[in-house]
């Protein structure tokens, strides 16, 4: 993952010539119309869920391989899920366990499952930018969908939340939203402003402890916060982060009791909010130390809403990554004779 | 899994308004129209499984979920090919090692994977009731299959037991059926006693000794005997329970050798029984503990048939489950909007 | 897996009375009708591998089991895909970490796997024979195909590297093949000669340090060299054994850097070849061990080839064994009532 891989912005990367989605690597650049195409296609996709065959025929005969160089057994399902209702063949490596392990380089890992007639590679990874740069360096007919690249995007997380949000106040226009908790590190968070600002959310604030907030996080466009109820105050939208408790120990977070006497969300500091605020989470939820079992569980919780709006959001990246791969692959075969071997160079 | 949980019986919850099997959990309470149907149902199936294409689609679009809360491959397998031949996606989620782990209550765990647009959850879990609790609690529209809770129940092997008894003797009425063994510990044998006496079994024995019989088995309907000879005396069906080599420890088992003289079944011991018994096992067997080879491979032994009957009695059971569950969903729904992501109260 | 298990020759074993194939066990034996059959049948596999939907529903509603003795996420994978895209259902069983770890026999969990109906058994073991003794004492209705067997045999490798030289070099005429590395233990290595010299080549080579060369190596039809540029000379194929690492350390091969300046081939050393000479290597790579890297992704490489052509290599062997094996159980079952249950005498 060295820099000079990475001269191509991965908003460019992520498009074909026509300006279609082929690879869906962050929310960073895109366009309102590819965001919204995106909402939209996952809303048509949710009528599906109810059907008594939720399956569609998008990707049938089309082979999905779940790279996940990082375990996440839970975001792996949702996109094995997701494969599964587009009727696509799934291939979960665990290539952490297996693959590398006999001393192969990643490259070489890649390009043996390009070679096997892959289509698309779902990849979550702990270092930032590898999937921009499986995208940009080793796949010329697979679509590569980002399920989580270290602190960099998860923006398939970030997509469904637009998703929720949407279908809970019709619009972005007017909205105001705030994110709390540890913002730095969170690699949603990054993906959820990035979108909120291109969505025409009216005010993005973030809220946690000085040493949790980014210092370029005004010119992202967010407005930071380190008191909670201000914070809080006339928002629309709460999205509390998952806290990573690992990071308690490196004196960047106060206890995790301290945390919770600050930054959680109880019954009490939620009325800070617009009586009528929506409270999301991205899962899973550390109750009693990011937020309140009854705010959780309570009537302004959507956060099963979220998971739920999880599946059909990941159908619409990944048929609308595989369809703009196809047209980018039908395009340069017309003069040059595509196959499943080539390395770019 | 406290006891205030546990007020409707499981008997109850995993019927419908109509009757109909819409969960699948304890063969306890169940009429013998429905344990009868189940039986009809299977039968069909096997037909299916010596065609050429052994799937048919039952649960075509319908999304399963393997929750195993305790490590199985083999039930696991049997599982997942049933869901694979009624055309179900199968996800598999050994719970044990992921989800939890990130510190997620069960609940949570369960909302989540009801919200994803579920339809059935294939539960195994070391605590007895665990299937009913969730069967009870978690799932407004979800079929939950007991794939074995602690010590209470296995119905799916003891129906394919069944299942296997009907096939080779005709009906239930006049036999005599001697289960053999640790029956204190053993969830198959208290689904078994429960089915035989339903379905019409003249008599059932168990055999084993006094300190591996349960203290309230002749209100169960069963007869107990210490002596392996005096047991089989006549009967029918012989079926041999599984020796846990875990309690062989604990002082509540003889040794192992000790174990294999008195209640091992030998050919001169099968001298017995009827001479036109049938000799059951669970599986995995361990020859030489509880029975010997001569008679494990022998002319009377229908192992291998419980083991083919195992894919379409537990196809039988999905399919009906999922069918009552959809029925029920239905009639709910024409009053109030059902949503994946609803909770019970 | 004693020797009188092993009466019959593999190669009568896996033929049925017709002489088609009905299990893949080894290419020793095989005639020039059969091996030229799976090359054909893989070339026109080749050519759904491109289209859009890439499946085809030749094993459709059949149950292939990957049985992997001995972990190999890379061949399991393949084998996978291979079955995915004949739509047959796959079960994965990790018979290593599971059934057997119950105390159950070899032959239990087979008859077991069997008795679910299975139709295929994809066999990996780290003894040779076992998918021979599999073929011939356990599935009277289960195709076999064996995935690499001890030092044995690793046929659908040997076989997809064969579909590599032909579609490479238009024929096995008039062609010098050279395999250099570790050919005592080298289950490939074994299966390519009997293959290459089934298939016409006019001139086998095997080159590696005196203590890696099997003794009945010119029996088998191969040219022993101990020199690497003398072996290469003029050769139209170089075939690169992968090193196994393990062997290192039993006096058996001199140190990782002595072995690559003796046999790694690099680009100086690959100028003794042919001058279109292609470069093979079954991967995983050990860059700079066996193969410099300018050779390994250099023009004459066709590694990912290999690759590529392992997927319709593995569809074509399978459609062809459970053809044959269907073949020959409706043949049987004319005579005699079939079942799955059924176990050889």
């Amino acid at each position: 993952m060295t820099s000079h891989s990475m001269e191509a912005h991965p908003s460019q990367v992520q498009l074909n010539k026509d300006g279609r989605l082929k690879h869906f690597l962050t929310t960073e650049g895109l366009s309102l119309e590819i965001l919204t195409e995106i909402l939209d296609t996952a809303d048509s996709f949710i009528g599906t869920q109810n059907r008594s065959v939720k399956s569609v025929p998008l990707l049938r005969g089309k082979t999905v391989v779940n790279l996940f160089f990082e375990n996440s057994t839970r975001t792996r399902s949702t996109f094995e899920l997701a494969g599964k209702r587009l009727s696509a063949d799934i291939l979960n490596l665990d290539i952490a366990r297996s693959a590398t392990s006999k001393g192969e380089t990643l490259m070489d890992t890649l390009w043996n499952l390009q070679s096997m007639y892959s289509d698309m590679f779902v990849v979550r990874h702990a270092d930032s930018g590898a999937a921009h740069f499986i995208a940009q360096h080793v796949t010329p007919n697979v679509a590569v969908i980002n399920a989580g690249d270290g602190r960099h995007a998860h923006p398939t997380q970030a997509m469904l939340d637009m998703l929720t949000i949407r279908r809970e106040k019709g619009q972005f226009e007017n909205l105001k939203v705030a994110i709390v908790g540890d913002i730095l590190h969170s690699r949603v968070a990054r993906s959820q402003i990035y979108a909120l600002k291109t969505l025409g959310a009216s005010e993005v604030r973030v809220i946690g402890p000085n040493t949790l907030l980014p210092p370029d996080i005004e010119q992202m466009g967010a407005k930071p916060y380190t008191n909670l109820q201000q914070g809080l105050k006339g928002v629309d939208v709460v999205i509390m982060l998952r806290l990573q408790k690992e990071r308690m120990t490196n004196a960047l977070l106060p206890s995790e009791a301290e945390f919770y006497r600050l930054y959680g969300l109880t019954t009490d500091k939620l009325k800070y909010a617009h009586p009528e605020a929506i409270v999301m989470h991205p899962g899973p939820i550390n109750r009693g130390v990011e937020i309140e079992s009854a705010v959780a569980d309570g009537p302004q919780s959507v956060i099963l809403k979220q998971v739920s709006n999880g599946i059909p959001l990941r159908m619409a990246v990944m048929a609308m990554a595989m369809s703009g791969q196809t047209q980018s692959t039908q395009n340069a075969s017309a003069n040059t004779a595509a196959s499943p071997q080539e390395k770019p160079e």
